[in-house]
């Protein structure tokens, strides 16, 4: 449980005072604000605070491109005329802030997006809380032998049981040396900043990260994505289903166009054409890698998730 | 005047409906939403939307630091001293959207602050509007003959009408032009992403432009200062009034610390102790060139405004 | 003629004195160093330094996947697959600084890209030259009846003369007078700060630009395409040719899977499964736009420029 | 020792090939290419590449500025002027690339400096190489009792020694275990994506770090501060003597300017003029906090260092 009594009770304290606004507002937002959307065995997603709606990206359009945009008829098709031409600004119009908790090893990926504001839990001035991630059985895989960052199949038996044991009896012994050395009962007390050193990477850690809708949509095509490493899809995901929430016109235009679309090389165009007229077309005739040969077979062959 | 009745009948309409929400509210920023704010002779500066307030930032200075920050007694003081110690994110977890109308060459100014979302007005979709400005006679200044980007004494006389007739009758000819190249009246009409070419650069353009508010003060700081050009320093101070209702302790703190502050050099810090120690310093002795040595002086002798 | 003869031989004096450097050097990059590449009537792109080659990708790309890159067998196979699975930050390893004079409306489109550095000639410091864009009479062309930001046909007979004829002489007066409101032969002379908005945009300005290998393909593949502007076009095609030169394998791949490909939607790869399995699909049962199907058509049609 | 035989033969062998090219070169810069500089037990600081030297910025400045920039007699001056004043696009026309070895807490702090380019060796591609920073006896330093985020005394006798054990056991023990996990010897071994999780966060990573040397600078003032935290403060300080020698001038003036200068507020202005007029000011007339008034009093009594 990723939540005390206490945060349930804050939460709901900040949930129990509307007050009005002359800005836009989305519905489908409100209703999820502060509250905590549980990820991993300790982690989760809060909507802090977030700026603009679908009109939000429409309006910034329209301020744009003027009497141009009269001719589309709705703001689905405005929307979606957007992002299938790659207009960014518009999206980036829109802001979310959002509270996360989750493992530093997560986190690591997560914060390669540069674009993006961010204050995270300081170790040098706090203590971290002793909460690790350790995987569910059925997410504690092999390593894959035929993609260099992928998994395979789920680890099982005595293997899975002693990987278990000591990524439990690491992180518990590990954290009880980071306090030992911090306590300042009968001795000194090491400086925090550098104490923590001694924490694994699957201590769960908490920041504010603050996005625009154009960043974020970048973020969650590469971390909701099928390879994406589980540990982060799952914070993905539920980001996901909030911003459907909040935007469902741009999220329904993210999904067809980005999500489950693809891009297709010059050459695999070139043999696609060849296909449609009804052509033979191979590996070797195609001009494409074993590897980008197997990618547009993919593509072609069954529908993308 | 900036704005047509049928502008004004929208703001009214957009201001008369306030909706519940459960986010951060300013009420500082609510009275300023929509509302426009004119700005030289057809300018003018709207707040369209807005995320946080002071308490946002001291809630998101917490979460970095802490019980770390638990000494601090009040917000004011965390805000001050998050703003003395150049803690930047904090402040970047505000943010706001403004509608700015402006001319085209303070536009080139302002757009050279990258760290901001902008969806300007797109001469190549749309016709441009008829309006230019036009300096008002008492900023109509000569050339400064000490600074090489500033301005001197105010321009009189015939050189005056001169100036202001050219700047009038080249703008309205251009305008003319663009306008007759663009008619399809008995022709083919050029582009309008060529005959736009034809218009000077006084003439307005507006976007709207969103911006956290680290960044913002970053921009104020620049262009709200007394060696601005003029005519990005009237928005500057435009925006000024709006930050000091929406954030009041964030901006006091600005104000302290960076438009009314000063940066000392090594070298002027060592002549301020010696000066302080009762000891005569040139600026011979001092090891500053003529041009340091006078802003020196200046930083010592005067209340910085 | 876009240079001088006191510029031709400053050029010639930079290109006569190699130096050792321990640095990677691309010779295909060494042998455009500072030369001045014309385009439109005035301007022109030089570059004025680069850092990496090819191998610089590679190379980076090695420390991040290690013994994980290992399987690759060559280094044009592993750019094509960064390139293919959008990893962008080994393309962020080379950096190139470009000196390009342009039209201040093809300069203003350019900035939007806001991932860059830029030194821009500042006409509050100095005076601008008297040098403006005019079209050749074969670009001059008409409004798009069915594009709102493209264009037609060419302009032809008396109304391509008279468009030529403003646009010369609404410059030649605009400068005349911008040069007289500055002199100050006889009277105080207005600021170069003021007196610069008198100017249209077709007037040439100049600046360094510098920009890493990845943000400059984003670039190329929005400006020259072929539905951006003529004007910007030519400059992103000169820059396509010094960066074929520069990194040919990363240009390779960013031609076969940028410039040459396309983005499919989930709708239009449902459909194209659909069309290879032999059924028939029209827009109506496609579920896409009439907009989305014409360029859905297009795709498949022909071969992308 | 952090450097293996192998890889000291081939910094030996990049460096034994100078070529020639035609770009600005660093003579200073050259001597260090390649080298590495040893930093804490295992770490380093290696320069790959650079672009530009102090004439660079010179240079880019000129084009901005014009005719303005003549009446600055040489290019230190010119330099000076520039970090003066705050402009900070001529800083940015010079880049550095550099290969940095360390500790994943380090990394976790220097990685907020997000406008840079950064390639970091993957722990889901490749397995991790068992070094640990483990502090030298003297930097062993108890929590500050004044300061939340300092270091106070060092510890000594058997409270140091303890920690030094835990911190070598732990890290020992956990890499076992990581490495245990991965083996694929009668087992099917865990994902190196997950395997990780298990390694503290002294354990070294190592990245390519590309940066402008404005961004550079406000990073060295933030990290080469005394406040900053040892153990990335002596990767500042490296990069400090770099710098020294890749642009003098622009380092001279760094360190007079940002380093050795201090930022002073409105309120403290004003004292310093009350104390120069020979009148008496405390903490209680100030206006200030006592933190303020504590930091005040320090400018003034010492040198910074």
């Amino acid at each position: 449980m990723a939540l005390t009594p206490e945060q349930l009770a804050e939460i709901e304290a900040q949930r129990a005072t509307p007050r009005p606004t002359l800005r836009a507002v989305s519905e489908g937002m409100e209703s999820h604000l502060y509250r905590a959307h549980t990820v991993l065995d300790h982690g989760f997603v809060r909507v802090i605070d977030y700026m603009g709606d679908d009109s939000a990206i429409v309006q910034a359009a329209r301020v744009s491109y003027g009497a141009g945009t009269k001719h589309v008829q709705d703001d689905a098709g405005l929307i979606r005329y957007l992002m299938r031409h790659w207009h960014s600004t518009p999206f980036e119009m829109c802001e979310v802030k959002l509270h996360v908790k989750l493992p530093i090893f997560v986190a690591r990926q997560w914060i390669r997006h540069r674009t993006a504001n961010v204050n995270e839990y300081s170790a040098r001035y706090s203590v971290m809380d002793r909460e690790f991630y350790i995987p569910a059985p059925e997410h504690l895989a092999a390593q894959s032998t035929i993609n260099n960052q992928g998994r395979g199949a789920v680890l099982t038996g005595e293997e899975a049981a002693r990987v278990l044991e000591w990524l439990k009896t690491d992180a518990a012994r590990c954290y009880d040396h980071y306090h030992d050395m911090l306590s300042q009962d009968g001795q000194q007390g090491l400086a925090r900043e550098l104490a923590r050193m001694n924490l694994p990477t699957n201590i769960y850690t908490q920041w504010y990260w603050k996005v625009d809708l154009h960043n974020l949509f970048h973020f969650l095509r590469l971390r909701a994505d099928a390879h994406a490493q589980y540990e982060i899809r799952v914070y993905a995901d539920v980001i996901c289903k909030l911003v459907a929430d909040w935007v469902p016109l741009a999220f329904g235009a993210f999904e067809d166009y980005r999500m489950g679309g693809a891009t297709l090389s010059a050459k695999a165009l070139e043999c696609l054409r060849k296909m449609l007229a009804g052509q033979a077309v191979t590996q070797e005739s195609s001009g494409m890698s074993r590897g980008e040969w197997r990618e547009f077979q993919a593509v072609l062959a069954t529908s993308d998730t």
